[in-house]
């Protein structure tokens, strides 16, 4: 290997506290950033809060409001009053509900070039769009890093993707981030940094950018990162912070892990078919499917120029009538941006419904279509009922696919409109307004905050010491790819219960089985047995919660998303996977299975485990943990393994 | 009498096709305009549909998608699609959701001097700001008025409200309607219209007017109205439709059958506490109440003007970091108007979340508060849970004093903000845009439009004729005020289920006593025992086809809210008034009454049940019908009535 390095390696050297920079060993790393959303906000404070440190252990945290924000009952505002004083206690920056969506605020506001953050959201990805190492976790580590304890990372292999030329007219960023989902599909970014590299990269905006690194997440992997170059010095300085900026890049000729190669020029209008974001197919493809709904923004695809494509293409027309339309600004100073040039107007004209910038209906909160009816969306994910209905159709593609689908009332290739638009230039609020970011109070003056704890605010299960023997019966046996969203809900109604995991509970796995939780209660807990990918999806640690409050004490599987697995080691679950994956088939769901010198075998780093069946079978399993997890489980989970006196010496804030 | 004329009686003598003028008669009335939102839409629109008509009967009919709007699951969008391919195929104009909010759009692009409107929501009053005779109803007595057979009312007394000098700096029109409920209460407006006279008239902007008109259905009133004098043909030449203006006022010395004077210059800023619109006392008397949330707009007080006085109060400062602050615009015009203007960017600035133009928070679907915490809200009613949080602690005020809390984060009296505020003068679209209004397609291809049902599209149940006997339990005993909030639920979740009433049913009277419905189905039916104003509020006919659906075949009551005692009879359940109070006291529940000769009594004409108790007790009760209503009754409902052919006879569509 030559002295070149690549970006990622560049940075994670500069944040390293222990371990050494091999793809696959366990490492250690210092945090600059922390973000947290209200939607895993509540846990993530309550654990902070039973870690007993007086304020936050890092240069930055800010507690994002943008989730549960319709309040259709009291706990959303519970919670948001919960976060608030929270916040204003310990010395978190508050960005109150709608000033915008985390990532988009982020972005704007906080996002350092050559920074490392940890975000209680598995999209926290997207500032690697300015140069920063970022990516998401579940709520008890972040709440960890956030009492400076830093953070312990599988080191992630790099992948060195070239984009050259230019993308064509009507061609979006959207349809770059599709194309490396259609190659790589949900589980081929595991263990896995994406860096970006080549000619193409100077012609993406930061925002552009931000699209990509938001998504890479749906291929698994741990981040997304792009050189800070000359569009991100650009970009800081609109942003009125150009002393934030500092020019990265990978050396010349580093060296990559793997390689890929994009030809932006080659590359057409995609659109990721119901129901997974893997799912891609040429536009072209489903052209002509008659739509219901089209929904603009979310943390992908809310940047003034995505809404701009949009407007211009609307202007002078109306949404098709059989279509209801709604857009989402990302952040409140979008928002500004929209209504002070003519995108606004365009789109209000045009019958598109403004909602406020909160994720809404990217996270099933509110805008459910229709069972069984397209609904075209330009958001991140489309897994089965994200979107609030079960048996939704939804697909997902670029803005300027959207738009071209709300005038046609059908799914068309935007390349038919003809001529790209003039989008009418940015008028930005001369002045930065970051009034609605209540900043920390200082400490003295903090500690005189009462913090509101409304009846919805109800603290976490506990996890208890790994013991010798586990005993119990397979409660549930799961396909491939399920989503954490299948065992924490989406929508509305199911995200206003995370903060209370007994509730949350009731609806673990109701769509592949409503009498799980009661059978789980009465059985009291056991195994769940899954497929690959296990736990995809959202950095919600509500999927480890779950199941530690239902009883569940290890998960089989054939693999595991890599933010679920830590939460389940964060909680105290055994992450398990099949030594022979065909085994996955002889598992029958009440199965009751026999797992000797669990315990020892763990405390001894040993691997093999053997889940005996009544009937005498036995399977083989294998227990794949750093020393650090190994720790963490017979310690009964994060918390207990802090609380330890033995372990907190060799973990004490740094 | 001399021969002048009040301006009720002018439009009513215009519009009345049979009765005489009488307060207390019944009369029936030719119907110019249907007004129908989508809450209680699709019964309206299933029970025209019953009817048989191919198109709606009368010059002017238009359905509003306002209220279910935030879709949190697909039974909305199932509201909307149904709703829109109604409307194509029966000849209704479709204001898209996102269009506005039904009161506001109809007032800027529908409403007339002097024409005859009936609404299938109870605020439908607020087009009396016109000089437009408008009233609320059931959705059948709707759907019925929308095939052409009139509507049938009650002949209101006519109070004359003399409205003397000018408001002071910061009192609003708002504070107006707050001073007659303060003075009627939510009763002492029953059987009468309020029709306001006097130099004060002359300096209320249209939409001043319409919020006095708007609420005065929160006093039980039939209808308010305003002359069409100056002011209204302004307005009506900048909505670009001055062909549309008439003027109209009462004679000199026109007779009322009641008068009333409110010295305008006299009044201070008044507000409804918790949680009755009629609790009103002067804001000085609960200032320095702390607030966690402020919300403006709704079907009041969202007017530029009311938009925009808050926006002044707000430049330059930030909502007070404990309050959540929406803002409503009524409709997509008045949002346009804001945005064109600097409210908007004001408004968005201070940190107010500016939601759609639609219902929202106004009927709790969306911005449900803390429970107990107090939320001061520029709305019409404060009906406990009406905001989607049971144990709610909602306020009702003029925007200026909502303003001035938000900046303090308590209950304040705008006057103290100091001199009035100069708006920003509305900059309004030069061209008017109803491009969002779904015309009527053309009869023959209209009949080509198939009418889309999802699975939430419910039939309503059908009524029985009224038997000899009526025999069974008190299934539930409820105090006075109960609103049609109380028998069909409000806010998000509730609401979703108007298309579907034995999911509906599920709901009623959750809030007095959760065990009503599986008792009510269990005891096959029976009585429900009521206070005084029994049914107040919405025009929800929800409230009586849910005890339909439960076998309720009366009501006893001590009175009845004018809509509510309608749609029993409707649905063809029996409203009793107790002959002595007092005999309410006597009433337990789980008593089984026996009322015999009920049919026969009823057909003569008469008026004087008995409810028979097993104890042998006896409790007299008065059935006090007009000859239509008792026709209807005999029928098992208006549907059974209007299917039988000795009845269409003299009801034929006109």
């Amino acid at each position: 290997m030559t002295g070149a390095k690549n970006l990622t390696r560049k940075i994670l050297e500069t944040h390293l506290a222990s371990g050494n920079l091999t793809p696959g060993e366990e490492i250690d790393l210092s945090v600059d950033q922390i973000l947290v959303e209200d939607a895993t906000g509540s846990m993530t404070a309550l654990q902070f809060e039973a870690l007993g440190m007086e304020r936050v252990q890092v240069p930055l945290a800010v507690m994002y409001v943008d989730h549960n924000v319709l309040q259709i009952d009291d706990k959303n505002m519970d919670e948001h009053r919960y976060l608030r004083t929270f916040s204003a206690r310990h010395g978190v920056f508050y960005s109150r509900p709608g000033n915008g969506i985390s990532h988009y605020v982020h972005l704007e506001r906080f996002a350092k070039p050559g920074e490392l953050l940890v975000g209680a959201d598995s999209h926290s990805t997207m500032s690697g769009a300015v140069g920063t190492f970022a990516f998401g976790a579940g709520g008890l580590d972040v709440a960890v890093a956030m009492a400076g304890y830093g953070f312990t990372l599988e080191c992630p292999k790099v992948v060195g993707v070239e984009l050259r030329g230019r993308l064509p007219d009507w061609v979006q960023s959207k349809d770059i981030i599709l194309e490396l989902l259609r190659r790589y599909g949900v589980r081929g970014g595991l263990g896995r940094v994406f860096e970006f590299t080549g000619e193409g990269v100077t012609s993406l905006s930061v925002t552009e950018r931000g699209t990509i690194c938001n998504m890479i997440t749906e291929m698994g992997a741990t981040a997304a990162v792009f050189p800070s170059d000359e569009r991100v010095r650009e970009w800081l300085a609109a942003q009125e912070r150009e002393d934030d900026y500092e020019p990265l890049r990978a050396d010349e000729d580093a060296p990559y892990d793997e390689e890929e190669v994009v030809e932006l020029s080659e590359l057409e209008p995609l659109i990721a078919k119901p129901s997974s974001p893997g799912n891609v197919v040429p536009v072209r493809e489903v052209a002509g499917t008659k739509t219901v709904q089209v929904c603009v923004g979310s943390s992908v695809n809310s940047s003034y120029e995505d809404l701009a494509i949009v407007g211009s293409v609307l202007r002078e027309s109306i949404v098709h009538p059989a279509i209801e339309m709604t857009v989402t600004p990302g952040s409140r100073q979008i928002l500004d941006t929209i209504a002070r040039s003519g995108v606004y107007g365009d789109l209000v004209s045009s019958g598109a419904r403004m909602l406020e910038p909160v994720c809404g209906p990217c996270i099933g909160v509110g805008q459910a279509p229709s069972r069984g009816a397209p609904s075209v969306r330009t958001f991140n994910r489309n897994f089965p009922g994200r979107s609030g209905t079960q048996g939704d159709e939804v697909y997902l593609c670029s803005p300027a696919t959207a738009a071209a689908t709300a005038l046609n009332g059908e799914i068309s290739d935007p390349r038919e409109l003809g001529e790209p638009p003039v989008l009418e230039p940015a008028r930005t609020n001369p002045a930065m307004d970051d009034r609605q970011i209540l900043a920390p109070l200082p400490p003295e003056e903090a500690r005189e905050i009462e913090i509101v704890r409304g009846p919805n605010i109800v603290p976490p299960p506990e996890g208890e010491p790994l013991p010798e023997t586990l005993e119990g019966r397979v409660v549930i046996v799961v396909e491939d790819d399920v989503s954490t969203g299948d065992m924490a809900p989406d929508g509305a109604l199911g995200m206003s219960l995370w903060s209370n995991i007994p509730e949350c509970a009731k609806h673990m796995f109701r769509r592949q089985d409503p009498g799980f939780h009661d059978r789980a209660l009465e059985w009291g807990g056991g195994f769940v047995v899954g497929g690959h990918n296990y736990g995809q999806g959202s950095s919600r640690e509500h999927a480890a919660l779950s199941p530690l409050h239902l009883g569940i004490r290890a998960v089989a599987a054939k693999s595991f998303a890599r933010i679920h697995r830590l939460n389940l080691i964060a909680q105290g679950i055994l992450p398990l996977v099949f030594a022979d994956e065909e085994d996955y088939e002889r598992v029958r769901q009440g199965d009751t299975w026999h797992m000797a010198d669990v315990r020892e075998t763990i405390a001894a780093g040993g691997e093999d485990l053997v889940a005996g069946s009544e009937a005498g079978e036995e399977i083989p399993l294998k227990v794949r943990l750093f020393p650090r997890e190994r720790e963490i489980l017979l310690a009964g989970g994060k918390r207990g393994y802090l609380r330890d006196g033995r372990n907190a010496g060799d973990s004490r804030p740094s």
